[in-house]
């Protein structure tokens, strides 16, 4: 299924470019800075349960596709809040995403999809009803085997690292029993402290008590509060955490007066908070973020834009994450004023951008990043799995901010086996665009090998300090 | 004029494999399921009067052009609403275009008349002020003879069903007279209740007095109205209509409770609205008209997002449709989520999106689409006789919405010559994507085949139930 | 490093088309209409004093990349407000230049940069550390020869007509002396009233005070106010003038009655206006302006969508012009309406419209310009030295606009000897975009040279009246 000339242009010339920069890139090791992934496979390397659960049931981005076509969750085996029924056969539910399976034509899911049927389980015809049971039996067969338990596997995709991405209330207990397995794999977490710092995320107030209990500090002033992030990015950066991680409504950010702020705090954490306090808020603490990120070297991720649970039944009958995550226009020129004013000229500052909004990426985002030493671009999230999207990311960012002022490639993906197939799309795609700028005489030949290895490895590397 | 390769890649394999999937397609009968043809015309089949009636005035897309570079659109006998002088002589008339024509270069109008130049009238040379009249002799010849009237051109364009658009105060008499003539060309009408759902058009309340008496329903109370809405569609349906078409200024909508419904209503009908009201109403309306699908299965048309008669000088001497439309900036996400709370997830609606904003495709109307069982996406409206805008609609839309949620082709024309042309154009463009996503293997062609017959025909006709 | 085929597309018979077109307009002279060069060079005449004052310190473009990498502007020589000390030696200047200069890698920076290396300095090798003394040492001695003075370089770079930027209240001393030398150099100037149009220009009382004083008039009054812009636009016409250039935050316009507009200046003359008030009156200003250009035929350009100096900390230690000036969403569908309303119809105005927001391009800007005779679609300003940039332009606008409503390329540019590579650019790219639609047969081959010839000489000739 895989031709090994996938995703580079058709015209031969250029082709011919494109194969020689990927031959350069094409075994570097994976970094992988930003994803979700179950640190708790890695601790108690135990097998993937079976081809449904691997593939299917857990993907909101896979099967959000064919619940628009008109397939029930249910019959997926998605969970559902009250417990109710649900499909439990797994080959039930194997068959019914392969009935469905040509709906992904044209997409990144079946890129890499692909990519994994054909490269770990060496199935090399197109998934379809008719052989939808000889690929279970061959994925589920080899499950089972020891090379394909989640050590062996992070090993067998030249993972150098990895970043997990946890809440700031977790305990990072497997992210400790990897550490104290003495297996090598270099397995790091994210500090994530949405749940804490985002006044209308479920359970608000509790969560900042049970934060405070966890560092030991009164959260219930601000400078306890402050406090027990200080101590908790400590915590997670003695886990491996190099970066934070922010995903919020909008890009705002704020630079309040040190007593405003404190009111503020006051205010959101005394009640149910207005939608206004509770923005400003989230603003406050970007910059808040910011601030600590000059102290302690933890680089910033702020991803904003996505209309989180857009449909409401959805979310009633099966919660978070089902594939109803909607992006929203997008700015960051008025937004990010209030910490660029402060922290925006600060060499030693890395904050990294994401977008859902591609609207931003010549008008807003290669601008900022090609004037401010403290900002990065990072990967056009959600659609960086996407070859045309990464293709419009080079096309809009390139000519403004560079190659430098972006970070490579992020997979932030939770489907495990999907990871050496987005970079591998990611490779490839960046290798097309580099081909082109050398076949029309933009670039040299020796410049382009050097840029191919910068985004698939170095970048990365370097602005994620890893 | 017309070369058999236009619009394939012009690198040698992909254009191959788009000629390969070409050939498959290009003599698949026309589905037209949105458009402004006039059922008169299939009624009466009269002659069209001369080139200049069939080409120039009656089509704003045209004359807009030539307005805008300074020519008068009284020298294009263009109506005035005060009856004034305006050029009658056709001759003259397309003398004027023909001395023109070369500011259409570059653009789909070209296109599509060469085509009808060259397919219908075996005109093979370029249009120009050196051959205008013999142009102008040669077509007008041609329209005289039996096989240029419209039922003759219908049946030779293979036109298998063609939907035209009639206001929801129409009585649908062409359509009575078409069904009545014993001729089995399909032409179905589409309910399109702007004059009595928007506040803000010409003579609403008048609208609305004439729809009850239609109707006989007493369109003064809200239940009144709605029964008549019910009643007008079941008419509409008995004259084939399967879908309702709805052009808002915007995407909003509403589900208010239907106490406050009532008295929104009230005050619409009651006297000159406030512009938020006028908003609300609309906005309502949409909902209810969801509503009214879900029960007698009419698909649902929204394209929402322009500003009509921009240019007031124009409309006060010309009237409306004069090439002053001007697409706005349009929100679809938190516009639709009141409709879509209520029945984003019923599988039994289709409820479809146009835009003439390109920013929202990626952002919002693909994953929209991606998600919600009851959205598909409609063709690039405006921009769907458009080489590079349907190129962009499908590298925009399809990594994330897939071919499935989208509904095929829409030509959305009063100009009948042209419906061949135009449907060329998007088989064309959709071949030469398909055939770019086989050059750089990421689909297989057995894949592009079915999908390619999918787009040019089935989907069509699956999504508009025909 | 300049490959004769640079910017032409890989595909070989797309490619020997665009050499064929782009054969028939390298030559053609230059007409620069909107640009930033000195006119005091032309002037006195006088050698460019070294390398790093050539290429380096002052121009914003090129150090904006190396200060978002750390770089220190101190570093590169960039005068500080407070005349603090930076960097004075040119030669360290251009090693720290060198040294970064991998940096531009696929930028429009690069291209141009190259092409001036080569071109004006027979320099063969790529910049690097490792060459820079080399570099500096050739371009330094060039510098002092004749042929490297600026009304050589005019000549030699085939300059037909340039336009400078002057503010309203300048003497036009420089352009007087231009004239008075004898040389037959075509030096014009732009009328450019922001500082006192603009009331929240630093210093706008005073300006406009002065303003007064320049033309004889009282601008404590609105008519004197009116009188005085009526003068020293003669006054700009009279040294070769034939636009204006208004660079507003927004593209607002304004039609208030003559009551309103003078109550409205009476407000923001006398002391400190609203944010409201202010935007207010630049949006009726550019009505204002319209009206004028109605009179004396200035062609009237605007650009919108800048926030400029964005960067606080920065503009308080270097001023403006720093590389801060970041792009904001621009509407002008809405914000054009008042002037459009009122003069959208003339056919002998022309408003230029520019933009730095490409969502506009295909959504707002194409339609408008395609519909009002007043209107041109003036190039991508800030990308319009930008590969893709300009490729997109095209693809969004041509279909809707035409060719003929654009007004063909402006350098806009402070570094003089940029500009032969910046229109080589422009002209590669528009000779590719045509190739491309003769190698996919929707133009013949002889339109695409009369529109090449267009694009490259003479739409911006006749759009500028020159």
């Amino acid at each position: 299924m895989m031709n090994d000339d996938r995703l580079f242009p058709a015209e031969p010339t250029t082709r011919a470019i494109a194969r020689r920069l990927f031959q350069d890139v094409r075994k570097l090791p994976i970094i992988s800075p930003h994803g979700h992934t179950d640190p708790r496979w890695f601790a108690e390397n135990q097998p993937f349960p079976n081809p449904a659960q691997l593939f299917v049931t857990p993907d909101h981005y896979v099967f959000r596709m064919l619940y628009s076509q008109g397939v029930a969750l249910e019959d997926l085996g998605v969970p559902r809040v009250d417990g109710g029924p649900v499909e439990v056969d797994p080959r039930r539910i194997w068959r019914l995403f392969a009935e469905h399976y040509r709906l992904f034509a044209g997409t990144p899911t079946r890129l890499w999809l692909d990519h994994s049927f054909e490269n770990l389980f060496g199935l090399t015809e197109r998934l379809s009803p008719a052989n939808a049971d000889r690929y279970y039996d061959v994925i589920a067969e080899a499950l089972q085997r020891p090379e394909f338990r989640p050590r062996a596997l992070f090993e067998k995709f030249n993972i150098e690292v990895i970043a997990t991405t946890e809440s700031a209330l977790d305990d990072l207990r497997w992210h400790k029993a990897i550490r104290e397995s003495g297996w090598q794999g270099r397995v790091v977490t994210n500090y994530r402290p949405d749940s804490v710092v985002d006044p209308a995320f479920p359970g608000f107030r509790d969560n900042v008590a049970k934060f405070g209990a966890i560092a030991g500090e009164d959260t219930a002033t601000w400078s306890g509060y402050l406090a027990a992030h200080h101590k908790r990015r400590d915590f997670f950066k003695a886990h491996g955490a190099t970066a934070t991680d922010h995903g919020h409504p909008s890009a705002a950010t704020a630079n309040l007066a040190p007593a405003d702020a404190r009111a503020l705090f006051a205010r959101v954490i005394a009640g149910t908070p207005s939608e206004a306090d509770s923005e400003l808020f989230r603003a406050q603490m970007l910059t808040e973020m910011a601030a600590m990120s000059l102290d302690d070297g933890l680089v910033m991720q702020i991803h904003p834009g996505s209309w989180r649970n857009h449909n409401p039944l959805l979310y009633a009958r099966f919660g978070r994450d089902k594939g109803a995550d909607i992006p929203i226009q997008t700015d960051y020129v008025h937004a990010l004023k209030p910490l660029l004013d402060r922290f925006g000229n600060e060499k030693s500052l890395t904050v990294i951008l994401f977008t859902l909004d591609e609207t931003a990426y010549s008008r807003e985002l290669a601008p900022l990043a090609g004037h401010y030493p403290a900002l990065r671009l990072g990967p056009p999230w959600w659609f960086f799995d996407s070859v045309n999207g990464m293709r419009r990311f080079r096309e809009l960012t390139t000519e403004t901010a560079g190659f430098a002022n972006t970070v490579g490639f992020n997979d932030d993906t939770r489907a495990f086996p999907s990871i050496p197939g987005r970079h591998d799309v990611a490779r490839r795609v960046d290798c097309a665009f580099l081909a082109e700028l050398v076949a029309t005489h933009q670039l040299d030949e020796d410049e382009a090998h050097e840029w191919a290895r910068a985004l698939a490895y170095s970048l990365a590397k370097s602005a994620y300090r890893f």
